[in-house]
């Protein structure tokens, strides 16, 4: 007899975005292992005495290693618990599931996967758009603004980045932005393309700023804060 | 004094995927306008006495005008009622709020937009999927496999949609796919790209299937049900 996983999907932060399916888990789970991003008055659902286990990283910190948080999952699943790993937004988008769940496999321990509100619906929702429209923005694409040495990923496709039909949420983005700018420039976007940069998502500092891509560029050429932030850019964003 | 609209995202169908907002939003709503697809079970939290409103329509049937939906909308909101505009998946992604949105704009009434799981990550997590991956996938894509004509949509970003790096999610496209395949493969994707048919993903008829895009092409040029449907491809549709 073994435990079970469940990656239960957080949402973008506000405790309301998640849902009944992700508090019931974690109402009946024996141990939660989360993430920074994901915890805060979210975890005021875990019933007391279950095991609260941060395995997050923050930036500026040194994160666990993966393998050390797959490991936990493991051995609690051994232990015949029922695990929660709480992940933030939509689990499945850029949650690292990948590592976890093949660990899982290799024991053979069963898993679900609570899919959530993904930050990005969360950010044109508090900007009060929509993230497709018929005929102008028919395509919707989420990236991450760097890869795991803090750059820009390698090998973009810059044809689909560049289209100004698409809306594109890029996750993780603000260091690498100017820079993803002249890219998507050169590639033909042109730099009045209306940009929203939205910082602490659905959480009381959240905050909603209009721009186009070149002034947000240059904004953040200037000055950076830590806080957990989105962009999204195409035709919706200057609506 | 005027009322007040709630777009609410019901999320893909099961219940127990609407978020605590939307739960809350549903039980103090005086009016809800729904669609059939985000209907059912997720009705039973409208008190007594609301107004229910079907305004939605579903494969083959006439529906109502948008003009007409947006009219109620405002006229409900005239009358100082809170009302609540059910959308399913995320209210952003393809739910047509734009014409909407503008009518309250227009009429000067409050909204807000409440965001809910796509339909599009409840299709990932039930297969047991992530939609992203280091290195391997790191671009996630959201399209619909018609426009208004029930054709495939014209000036498609096959550069974008051709990517074997990326994970593509196709709305209501199951007709439209094997064209859509033809012109992809001209575009330099496999046809032995994994591929996902996800139906009547999170509901009691919910039917995971996995194929290659050639596979899922033929079958659906044999035989094609209107079982609502999304359509995964990418190389974490074989994983």
């Amino acid at each position: 007899m073994t435990g079970f996983v469940s990656f239960v999907s957080s949402g973008p932060g506000d405790p309301e975005l998640l849902t009944l399916k992700a508090v019931d888990r974690l109402k009946r789970a024996d141990a939660v292992l989360f993430d920074d991003l994901s915890s805060g008055p979210v975890l005021n659902h875990v019933r007391n005495g279950a095991d609260l286990v941060g395995v997050g990283k923050r930036a500026g910190r040194t994160s666990p290693k993966q393998n050390h948080v797959s490991r936990l999952l493991v051995d609690y699943a051994q232990l015949n618990q029922r695990v929660v790993r709480l992940k933030s937004g939509d689990s499945g988008i850029f949650g690292r599931l990948e590592e976890e769940i093949e660990a899982l496999k290799a024991a053979n321990i069963p898993y679900e996967i609570i899919p959530g509100v993904p930050s990005a619906c969360a950010a044109a929702a508090a900007a009060g758009i929509p993230l497709t429209r018929r005929l102008t923005a028919r395509r919707v694409q989420f990236i991450t603004g760097h890869d795991v040495t803090g750059q820009l990923p390698k090998d973009m496709n810059l044809a689909a980045l560049a289209d100004p039909t698409a809306s594109t949420v890029v996750f993780m983005g603000k260091r690498t932005f100017p820079k993803l700018l002249t890219m998507l420039v050169k590639a033909g976007l042109p730099e009045t393309t209306p940009a929203i940069l939205a910082e602490g998502v659905s959480t009381p500092d959240q905050h909603i700023a209009r721009h186009t891509m070149k002034s947000l560029a240059d904004e953040l050429s200037r000055d950076i804060t830590d806080k957990p932030a989105l962009i999204l850019y195409g035709p919706l964003a200057g609506t």
